[in-house]
């Protein structure tokens, strides 16, 4: 079965809004086997509605539509609706309860224009909305079916979860959609596909695609299948990766099982420390605060995460964590010797289980043709070891910082599990 | 003129990203005077791209397309374009040389597979891309321009910024748009809708519009209108402005002038401390690192910023900060004392001209009856003063990490420019 979602409102267009609405539809429909064909948004006009409705009849069994259902006279959907389907709007004495009783419990009085609200295409399958004034409506045309929902995130959520999916689950016999996510870290996404290559080209599950989802200094690479057998698809799967690990294992941190949320690396390495019960304590020289504020960012953070000390001087290098003077001036602040000297130190200063020291230049400006912009030292600590490894990161100052974060965030979960000397 | 926007990728519509690019892009086009009519997202898949293409001959005088440009076999944009527009693909030396060089100062060979990037339908006009492998492609068909850009947004923007918009400009007659927007911090939403509403009512230049744009600890107020005399679209602006600051003058930060990026309280606050050759060190216990994040994301961030200690427990505030040991058995850390202690003291340790220190709750647990979660405790120091503020925010731990670090740092400017007692 598919789909298409279609959001309805200017302020989409102007891009005063995110469009959240159709990410969370796309998911929640995925999970239940619908493929989602297409998405798009359009004004609160009648004729791009329209056009907009005729394309779909074509394309997909379901059209998921938010948005344009406000009392005001800029929402046009519901009169849409009406024109399209050719179904005159009559009162739903249900929803007009519904109105009535929401505006009570508020200590309001009901307007006319809020009456209208009430008002539904005669042919249409109506949703009581247990949030809001707008209901949802239902209405099949050729092979399509119309769901138009109001555009406020949560009242549009509650109806979908509510009644929307269980209507269409009990109402349709759909296949089932799998997908896995390998997460890596280290390698750029085209020397990774090179690396794999030849186990894409040879995939035992022809039925399995293939998705590089970027991010800096990681690559997320997506399985996805679709059949009937749950338990086969995901066993296709696991087979897959089961070679693909074979391969790439040294890159790859972690997995993502469809539904779930992808586990960023700081959560991965607060996880380890908890189940430890250890702690860990950052010297941020390049990175300047950015790797503590992704820990600290993470409910419950204090438990494992003791502070930092950002030395952005080399003055705070030397007065705060003891770095050697004699050091700036021979092989500089961006060297092995001095990430060293900031992990052991702050290791100390903080009492902690592990450090991580961080040095680098993150650019613009400030490199050199013995260190260019994108040079970063990163060290690892506890108290038996420290180990050091220098990166060569590109020129843009943000993407260096958080190329450099995931770096570092990655050594030390290697670091924690004995996987790296 | 009108424009839509069209996204490639599978990752769009199985949820598992959301569309930020097309909301970047709806707000720069609506900056110079294009109108978004339309935007689509559609899989990698030949014929829903071209479905799309023909669409928008009907509907617009520019696409802007992102995605679909990586070097993987999933990706197909480059291919569909050169079908559609009957244009084979030829290798662009410039770019070959891009690619080279991207891969050379990464220390990595060139594969087949990077060289193939290189590769562009031989009749687009060909933009490169500095940020990556993919150059930005251009190409007219009827009426309608066609422009395809890699999906990695910083590769994107740049790509927009630096060229596409100029190019656009020059080669076409807009109508003058004008906006500017009063930024404000320390008051929400709705209460500065309310303090504003008689002027808002009785505007003298009825053609202007406004848009309210929150943000956490921050909202900015847009004045938009459009003509086609430049000049007297700005002097309309800014006698409305004039009467604005009648009125909340004293939660104004700043302005964003059209055409200018908005200016963030960190970038404001250090350009204030590089004109007075001044400097700042912080003591960030309840935002973990961010309010360091902002300063050092900012190119030239060692000029202004010594750097930071992040006290996440209280041992640390004691070792580090020499905070009283007996303050966390009385008053406890989110506290006035402990603040102003902390400000003092990172003040001395790195002996800056300015210092913020900050101790909250921020939540979801650590809350009290009396100091609930949201309670934060803000000081700002310099060697003759040190002021300290309670603020009570909200639940959310994210958006209270945001709305303290906007919090702070507009404190910190009012006292660098004595406006707070």
């Amino acid at each position: 079965m598919t789909a298409e979602i279609l959001t309805i409102g200017d302020e989409i267009l102007i891009g005063q809004i995110t469009n959240t609405n159709s990410v969370w539809i796309a998911q929640q429909l995925n999970q239940i086997g619908i493929k989602v064909v297409h998405m798009a948004s359009v004004a609160d006009d009648e004729t791009a509605i329209i056009k907009a409705f005729n394309d779909s009849l074509t394309r997909a069994q379901f059209v998921f539509i938010t948005g344009g259902l406000g009392p005001t006279k800029d929402d046009i959907t519901k009169k849409t609706f009406s024109n399209y389907f050719n179904s005159p709007l009559v009162i739903d004495k249900d929803v007009l309860a519904d109105v009535s009783s929401f505006f009570l419990k508020r200590d309001k009085t009901v307007s006319q224009l809020n009456q209208n609200q009430a008002l539904v295409p005669k042919d249409c399958f109506v949703i009581r909305n247990p949030n809001g004034t707008a209901p949802a409506m239902w209405i099949k045309k050729q092979n399509t079916t119309f769901i138009s929902m109001p555009g406020v995130p949560y009242e549009m959520k509650a109806l979908m979860t509510d009644t929307i999916i269980p209507k269409i689950k009990t109402e349709n016999a759909l296949p089932h959609i799998y997908h896995k996510t390998v997460l890596t870290q280290g390698i750029g996404e085209s020397a990774l596909a090179e690396l794999v290559e030849t186990w894409e080209d040879n995939l035992i599950h022809k039925n399995i695609k293939l998705a590089y989802l970027p991010q800096p200094g990681i690559v997320r690479l997506r399985l996805s299948t679709s059949g009937n057998n749950l338990e086969r698809l995901k066993t296709d799967v696991e087979d897959e990766i089961k070679n693909l690990n074979t391969l790439i294992s040294k890159y790859i941190y972690g997995y993502e099982n469809y539904g779930e949320e992808t586990p960023p690396l700081q959560k991965i390495v607060s996880e380890l420390l908890l189940q430890r019960n250890q702690t860990l304590a950052l010297a941020e020289s390049c990175t300047g605060g950015y790797v503590s504020s992704l820990f600290t960012a993470l409910p419950g953070a204090s438990r494992v995460f003791k502070g930092a000390i950002i030395p952005y001087t080399n003055e705070a290098k030397q007065q705060l964590l003891q770095v050697h003077e004699k050091l700036f001036n021979t092989v500089g602040a961006v060297s092995k010797e001095c990430v060293e000297q900031l992990a052991q130190n702050v290791l100390k200063k903080f009492n902690s289980t592990y450090s991580i020291a961080i040095s680098g230049i993150a650019g613009p400006t400030g490199g050199t043709s013995q260190k260019p912009v994108g040079t970063i030292w990163i060290a690892v600590a506890n108290q038996q070891k420290c180990l050091a490894f220098k990166f060569q990161f590109g020129d843009d100052r943000g993407r260096n910082i958080v190329m450099t974060s995931n770096t570092a965030l990655n050594l030390l979960r290697k670091f924690i599990l004995n996987e790296v000397e």
